[in-house]
């Protein structure tokens, strides 16, 4: 059986991307934006303490400000590489931060949810893996709605943290550029820029043990 | 407009729930349990880095082994409760490992994609992250195909490692333990059991900055 006709969510899981250059610059439209952000909302959360916030960002200048500072990242990692990786990283674009529509800043607040947190004494991360699921709510309902996601991650978190006036406590997770693509590409740009190849899902799975 | 009828994602991601009490203990059938992997094994990944493994355990002996582990994690994190909580986590229950299915492990490692992932120079946990998309897509995916999942967080990292065997450098994420459901609850568990309230997504939106 074709695997869309089994569900739906699997052809919105497939056709879903790290989108770079398809964005069009169309604005979101304002109730497609808030199902987008009430999807992220819906996630699992350790304790049900929902950890998360989002930031929308819309100002170009905001927006610009960020994006000098991704450009200097990306000179730092470009300049890391062996010569051959150097070449292939010259071709690739790590972010659409001014062609989307807008960046919708994802954090998490190690503090909500008090002091017992049910889940987390022993695994102290567990609130970070919460905001991360509604990062990925929100990815879905975005490709569902024809809107890209790119996440940017090459930036210093205390740069984020500054320029959003986020409290101490509350650390930045993404910056996701979001906004209406003209398509989603079939294949990865790692993948059709040849940085990096997919790996067979048989190697990532194993039964009883490792 | 019903949300539903805008995508059917709308409707998983409203349906999932963390599910304790009502796996059936059916088995999965063997293509539902390959689409469920196969779409976390879509997820993106910085640098294409796909980090994460699934180790599938159904053996009896192993996952008894971990409940009894569960066990004394829940009774170290109940002994650390104020007298109020402590009475409301009685009635809590964390986990269904023996009645569900089976449990998927889902773990990461950092060594995957070499020294240089790209998007990962300047945010160590960037593919930490990753896994935790996986997981989002899986979570999906189960509840769409009517399985339940429910993720475990009173254990050790160590110790999971040392039970499956995993290699040093990897890490395991979550305890998820999958398999149908007679039902999924309308109001999550520690909603309905009142250990704590849904926070309304209107406090966790802020425009431009925080």
């Amino acid at each position: 059986m074709e695997i869309a006709k089994v569900h739906p969510i699997y052809d919105t899981i497939r056709r879903r991307r790290d989108v770079r250059s398809e964005f069009t610059g169309e604005a979101i439209p304002a109730a497609t934006l808030r199902r987008i952000l009430e999807a992220a909302h819906c996630a699992p959360s350790v304790g049900l303490s929902q950890p998360w916030d989002f930031v929308v960002v819309a100002g170009a200048g905001t927006r610009r400000i960020f994006q000098e500072h991704v450009a200097a990242e990306r000179k730092c990692f470009g300049d890391s590489l062996p010569a051959d990786l150097a070449t292939v990283f010259k071709s690739i674009k790590v972010e659409g931060i001014m062609e989307s529509s807008v960046g919708i800043v994802v954090t998490y607040d190690p503090t909500r949810g008090g002091p017992h947190v049910l889940g987390r004494h022993a695994i102290d991360d567990a609130g970070l893996y919460s905001t991360c699921l509604a990062i990925q709510n929100l990815w879905l309902a975005a490709t569902a709605e024809q809107c890209g996601v790119g996440w940017v991650s090459f930036y210093r978190e205390a740069f984020v943290q500054q320029l959003l006036e986020l409290p101490t406590e509350v650390r930045p997770v993404a910056w996701l550029c979001v906004g209406p693509v003209s398509r989603f590409q079939d294949t990865p740009d790692l993948e059709r820029l040849r940085w990096q190849q997919r790996r067979p899902i048989d190697e990532a799975i194993h039964f009883e043990r490792w």
